[in-house]
């Protein structure tokens, strides 16, 4: 009954849908954890600062109706999202830079989503190539143009320090890498066709610490 | 001369507008370390798929103008958003879960920013516990209560593990945190009065998954 989702939605769905979307499933694993079988949409809006409105708005939008009188059924539901984000044959990731972001990123993700598999990591560093780090195989950065096609890497979240992230771009566009999430603090140009998510951390909590002072301006203490 | 740009934006500024300031700040610092004094607002909206006009925008809002003939003076630029952004007697972070994530933040972090500080962790491991880990002393989660104010920390970065996230919101909430940067995949909810950004990884890499499949609905394979 979901496996024709990806169907009725042939168009891409907006930026912010598919973070909802994330952020639905997300949640919904969790109830599946807790043992809850439905869920209503003013509650999946109350834990995220949304209104019950937006929620049943991105369900319509990916054709998703409910039994409103138990509310949505959590694991249909979870399925449902799946057919919209998730590939059906599975996404195969890749990650250059393997230092303690990369390792926490591989460990944290692999095993949560069985579609999404981070199966090889890139680095220069001789105590990692060769090896397995953090459970996933580690190629010298040099081998990237034929381990990317051996493995069907299609994304790369990138890691390696800044002072070489801008030379990634050639290798990772040469490969033929459809998506790229940057982690690095410098921000790069890659061709139109290739999705690019730049996310530094530094932009979270500045924005963090900037809502966490007083709203008078602070007094000068030093 | 730019020191009064905090008394003149005396209300909060929108979520967006201070992402982008810190974006902006991000680039001009990498401008400045490559050389360049000046930087025209069609630069600085290039290297962020925005408008040039958005840029002037948000530089208006908070005061800020400029030569245009020469485009804005990267350094002066800096540090008006620095006047925005930071507090003026810095601001102390602290960091709960001591693991990958975290000590890959913290390298990452300090010294970068010099107004925000990663000043303490927190963890339960014995071999972090009273000891300094990442450059920042570690320790007992026990004795979080205390180490707050002994530090003057306002922020809190949280990467415990999910399964024990859900506990750590008492202990923030009554310490007096004023803001929270949660890295976990257990979405929390605090009393209006902290500032809190939910951000999970799981939901970045599934937005580059999602934007970089066919277009076209993939023949399933399997």
């Amino acid at each position: 009954m979901t496996t024709d989702a990806a169907h009725t939605v042939a168009k891409r769905l907006p930026e912010r849908t598919i973070e909802r979307l994330s952020e639905y499933r997300r949640m919904l694993l969790e109830c599946l954890r807790q043992g809850r079988t439905h869920i209503y949409s003013h509650e999946l809006a109350s834990m995220h600062g949304i209104t019950a409105v937006q929620v049943r708005r991105d369900l319509m939008l990916i054709g998703f109706s409910s039994d409103t009188k138990k509310g949505y059924d959590v694991g249909v539901l979870i399925e449902f999202i799946g057919t919209i984000l998730d590939s059906p044959d599975g996404l195969n990731v890749g990650i250059i830079g393997m230092g303690n972001l990369a390792q926490a990123v591989t460990h944290y993700f692999n095993g949560k989503r069985s579609r999404l598999r981070i199966t090889a990591a890139f680095d220069i560093d001789p105590r990692k190539v060769g090896r397995t780090v953090a459970g996933v195989p580690c190629y010298h950065m040099d081998t990237f143009a034929q381990e990317v096609p051996r493995h069907d890497i299609r994304v790369i979240i990138l890691t390696s320090p800044s002072s070489v992230a801008a030379g990634m771009v050639g290798p990772i566009t040469d490969a033929g890498i459809r998506g790229v999430l940057n982690f690095t603090s410098t921000p790069l140009t890659f061709p139109d066709n290739i999705y690019v998510e730049d996310y530094d951390i530094i932009t979270l909590l500045e924005k963090v610490a900037y809502f966490s002072k007083d709203p008078e301006p602070a007094e000068d203490s030093e």
